[in-house]
């Protein structure tokens, strides 16, 4: 079967859409216009039209979005309408902000473990989530049908745990680790570099000009 | 002056072509093709080719790129032939890890200061970084010349620190709160959602077809 191609940049839209229509529900919102969505989240509205035309057809001309119904259908494009379980490895700052991350668990994604080799951290928990050892990782990603692999080690370490969560049966990692990481090519990797988000302010204060 | 519209997503690839350049230079590689670049991040030879060609010409057919020239030029484009100086409010967890980040400073980005209202942390120091206290953002942002603000405290209190940062005269934001804030337009906002990042894995996971 093929994958239809959507750029990645309307997937991260339309994750901020979903954000979005799901605090419009929550104010008992029942509809909405693609204007109403692009004004909430700094877009514009022909560009929320587009995201959407790659999934079908939504909404109803001159009246908008039923909230629910498209809030239920990006929920499931982003595969959200199922739960998943995260295991964090490194409980420094890094692992501890992501394990108390607000907003995760309403997403549907649920830290089942983190994993240290620090036996000072090893036994303790965080948010009530326990610090195993790394050793323990492929019994619990076992049990616990772990399906994402967050690694929040230092660089140097990154390739090595990176190599653990993938023998461990994972095939989904989020890479904080300010470095690049080999993965076969079944493997979903997404890497988070907190300073290109830097890098992106950089460019537009700098106002390149060719 | 017209911007050039770049797409963001070229500008984030380029921020990862800056990284390895930076690497294969270290390495002591002169020269280097866009296929080889593009193996090294993981994208195809000609997304590399047409993200450059935005900024002009470069390298040599079939000789490829002179990688210390690349680099420079890339530098100058993200803007990162100059200093940046940065501010961190919210010394928690998050603050915590991101002022402690690794390759900040080589990139050209220096965390001046942290700010927290928590008695227990303010005149602590973190990596060798001072905590103050809030209100005195306006007189460091101004003796240090600070030109980012970087917001890691809970969602409640995001808005009312972006409001703060942009008072002491801030015009860059990078939010990592999960919520949306709101500035004028002249101020540059980005906001950093874990959550999507796992979104973007949860949607390839799935597997989307229409």
């Amino acid at each position: 079967m093929k994958k239809v191609k959507i750029p990645e940049a309307t997937i991260i839209r339309l994750s901020v859409y979903s954000r979005f229509l799901s605090q419009a529900d929550e104010r008992g919102i029942n509809t909405i216009s693609s204007g109403e969505i692009a004004e909430g989240v700094g877009v514009s509205p022909a560009q929320v039209r587009k995201d959407l035309a790659y999934f079908g057809e939504f909404g109803t001309r001159g009246v908008g979005y039923n909230v629910k119904d498209l809030q239920r259908y990006i929920t499931k494009i982003l595969g959200l309408n199922r739960g998943w379980s995260i295991v964090i490895v490194g409980a420094g700052n890094l692992g501890t902000a992501f394990s108390r991350y607000g907003g995760f668990r309403k997403r549907g994604f649920r830290v089942v473990a983190i994993f240290d080799i620090d036996p000072s951290k090893v036994g303790n928990s965080l948010n009530g989530v326990c610090i195993y050892h790394l050793k323990q990782l492929p019994e619990i990603v076992k049990k616990e049908k772990v399906n994402i692999g967050v690694i929040a080690v230092p660089a140097k370490s990154a390739q090595e745990v990176a190599d653990n969560l993938i023998g461990a049966g994972i095939r989904a990692i989020l890479n904080f680790a300010p470095t690049s990481i080999n993965v076969d090519r079944e493997v979903e990797l997404r890497n988070v570099d907190l300073s290109v988000n830097l890098e992106i302010l950089t460019f537009n204060l700098s106002n390149y000009k060719r």
